[in-house]
């Protein structure tokens, strides 16, 4: 599979994206502008999108349908040059008639099998990950990558 | 530095994700909708975009002022499962007053000590470049990452 985008500057540090399915607004985060995304961000959702997609798609398959489902996504880079991404927590957020065997059976199937974006991320970073189901924390849900201790990506 | 994104479940495979700076859809290529961005175009977009922020920024530090400035990005996923991402290809297009020197220089400054999202796709991606300079593609661009030959990134 391929992903294409083009991103052409307009001034300073901001760019347009064109892919083939839109555009958007490339920059930096001093300009101010709505809806113009910085680099790592981007990043950050293409891996929130990538295991969420995964969890509503395995949810489908389990014909488990949540009232609320939710991906946050904090990533964290390192202090100094290049500033490496070396730690992305995932949150899942479920509300509605889900078990906690469904949902953390979805977010490890995502994290160990399905998601490109995290098995490219983890070779560079520690991804972990959360479970709020129906309000309570789930316990021991996956990890994956760089420095993670269990489940490593490859 | 931390970046955070929430992605809210739409229906089916479709997502809005928000972010400090604005809100975007993620989703399925199969549903048509524009401006709706795959996971792996948002990943390739923030490897273009910060990229091309670097070189945006070194042309200004330089005294630089292109005409023209592009960056186009290829990014290719194993055919199994995770389907990791595994080489990114980068296209920068500069039209206007800047030397070979310049253009060059600018990139590999950018690859090889300034681009946070490529020093963290390097580990588990190739990352090659092609520069084409007022219609003229030069030689002996940066390359790095997992699988290149010059330049590791690590």
């Amino acid at each position: 599979m391929v992903v294409e985008a083009t991103l052409s500057w307009q001034d300073g540090l901001s760019f347009r994206a064109h892919t083939a399915r839109g555009e958007l607004a490339v920059g930096s985060t001093e300009t101010g502008v709505t809806d113009t995304f910085g680099p790592k961000e981007l990043v950050a959702m293409g891996l929130a999108g990538c295991t969420a997609m995964d969890v509503a798609s395995i949810f489908e398959k389990m014909r488990v349908q949540p009232e609320r489902f939710e991906v946050a996504v904090v990533g964290e880079s390192e202090e100094t040059h290049p500033k490496r991404m070396v730690h992305f927590a995932l949150r899942y957020r479920v509300d509605g008639e889900v078990t906690a065997e469904q949902a953390r059976r979805a977010v490890t199937l995502s994290l160990t099998r399905y998601c490109g974006v995290s098995a490219t991320l983890a070779a560079s970073a520690e991804i972990t990950t959360e479970i709020v189901l129906n309000g309570e924390t789930l316990a021991d849900t996956a990890a994956i990558g760089a420095s993670a201790s269990e489940t490593p990506a490859r």
